[in-house]
């Protein structure tokens, strides 16, 4: 299996991307709320992100044989939601960050009172936006689902908790392999899972379809994360939009500072592998998703 | 009719207190999340709340001649997510008070981070709450229409929405009667139109009687407003848990300042009249709801 080429259709990413940012667009501005509210939530949705969380959403409705479109809206529902995360984060009481994805973060633009505010409207908006849906194959049954399985994905159970272990995990000088990976998985992986997990509920996957599923998001996710760790170090400034080495200069933990860049790349591939065994016991026509699952881990930014 | 009188059962008070507050403390106790979230998040809930919203979901069902343990989860609901706002409003960004309800504010003891991050948790908290409702009373669909319109009361168009005016009307020399009446409005009334609405959905109320509850609960709305502003001025800062004068101190815009002391009483006496009248024509058990709305507009804190 190479892990070397990426072989993800760009097409097919960037249509689903127009998708999601042209509904991102009039979810915002059918809002009649205030102006500069309005505007702070619309800075960090259109700040170029992107959108692995809902292209995989999508993408697996597709796997299904389903059409996309009936799962725009929840796809964008995640993506109000972890964009809230980002802005929440980059607070100076948090990670204090000036910049993300090349930009000034939330609160350099517009203070930080309506960056928090933003980002509570667009997390309270995701889930107005999924109890909304009025949709005939999406049942009230599958609404509550798909509500419950996020709230539980982003709240003290899953992201918000993780953001709390990190932020005392950037102090703890003994921080093991085992516990950096538990903080990803709530801070970062649990929506990942969410968001494969929730087109394969849209699609009316079988139980063991929906295991499957979220073991391939399991390792995907984890993946994802110690990609992210690589760029950081290695990866192109320009590219990334921030400065290659913050993660250092913050004393973050990551993987390749537990485990040496090249231990880092060894467990990456591990749990790649990982993750495309599971998503072909799902049975399902995969092959975009492998494509998606490779792209993700051999991107640049 | 007077309004002088509290006429309200306090034992009746006592003991919804008491179910609202075992319940909510087993809510937060059951979360398997970092310690210091938990003790954030419990903190600000056992911070001594009057929990009027709760109680006028509570009192509601009853009016309807339902049992008020079946509205109990919904009940916290609110209460997680009002809570969630008094973090946020109390951080540095936003009011920066160091105080509320006579105990130092959540960011005071818990830093600013986890006080964001305990009310990210909550309000997602929130939702999650009433999508795992599991009794055979309350409907999917039910589920469905107290999500969405929480959520639309709490977010953009409504709580978030209101406290983003709420901060611009501070330096705004030019604001009317009229504009904070809508902040309020936005700021604290959809969520007391929406305790009460959820308590006539969970009773199964038709269309006409959940119009003139909502009705019931605008005045009530701006009315528990204007109280809190007289006492503000003309409270016991002992009971009330915080320095008396505290929003002139803030140059915040009240009633008594754009009307007068003599004004803002007479404005909260017609309020309250409005809504016992829309309360009447709801044809339910209204006594214990009218006397909720006498006391809470006759409360020393």
């Amino acid at each position: 299996m190479s892990v070397q080429h990426n072989e993800m259709n760009t097409t097919d990413l960037a249509i689903m991307r127009e998708k999601i940012n042209k509904q991102l667009e009039a979810l915002i501005l059918r809002l009649k709320a205030p102006k500069i509210l309005i505007e702070a939530m619309a800075y960090s949705l259109s700040a170029g992100g992107k959108r692995i969380r809902p292209i995989l959403l999508l993408t697996t409705l597709e796997a299904f044989g389903k059409k996309m479109d009936k799962g725009l809206n929840v796809a964008c529902a995640i993506e109000l939601l972890h964009t809230y995360s980002l802005i929440h984060d980059d607070l100076p009481a948090m990670d204090d960050d000036d910049f993300r994805r090349g930009k000034p973060t939330n609160h350099k633009v517009f203070g930080e009172a309506n960056a928090i505010l933003a980002g509570d409207a667009l997390l309270t908006y995701s889930f107005e936006l999924i109890s909304s849906i009025d949709e005939p194959h999406v049942t009230n049954e599958m609404k509550i689902e798909l509500i419950q399985r996020l709230a539980k994905a982003a709240g003290a159970e899953g992201m918000v908790g993780g953001q709390t272990e990190d932020l005392i995990a950037e102090n703890d000088p003994s921080l093991t392999v085992e516990k950096l990976e538990n903080i990803h998985y709530n801070k970062t992986g649990k929506l990942i899972i969410y968001s494969i997990a929730a087109g394969a509920i849209l699609a009316g996957a079988t139980e063991e379809q929906l295991t499957q599923l979220e073991q391939f998001g399991y390792h995907l996710g984890i993946a994802f994360q110690i990609k992210d760790d690589i760029l950081d170090v290695e990866g192109d400034s320009k590219k990334m939009g921030k400065p290659v080495g913050s993660d250092q200069l913050n004393e973050k933990s990551t993987y390749p500072a537990l485990l040496t860049m090249e231990g880092a790349k060894r467990k990456l591939t591990d749990h790649l592998q990982h993750s495309l065994r599971y998503l072909e016991k799902a049975k399902i026509n995969h092959d975009k998703l492998k494509q998606l699952a490779l792209y993700s881990i051999n991107r640049e930014n």
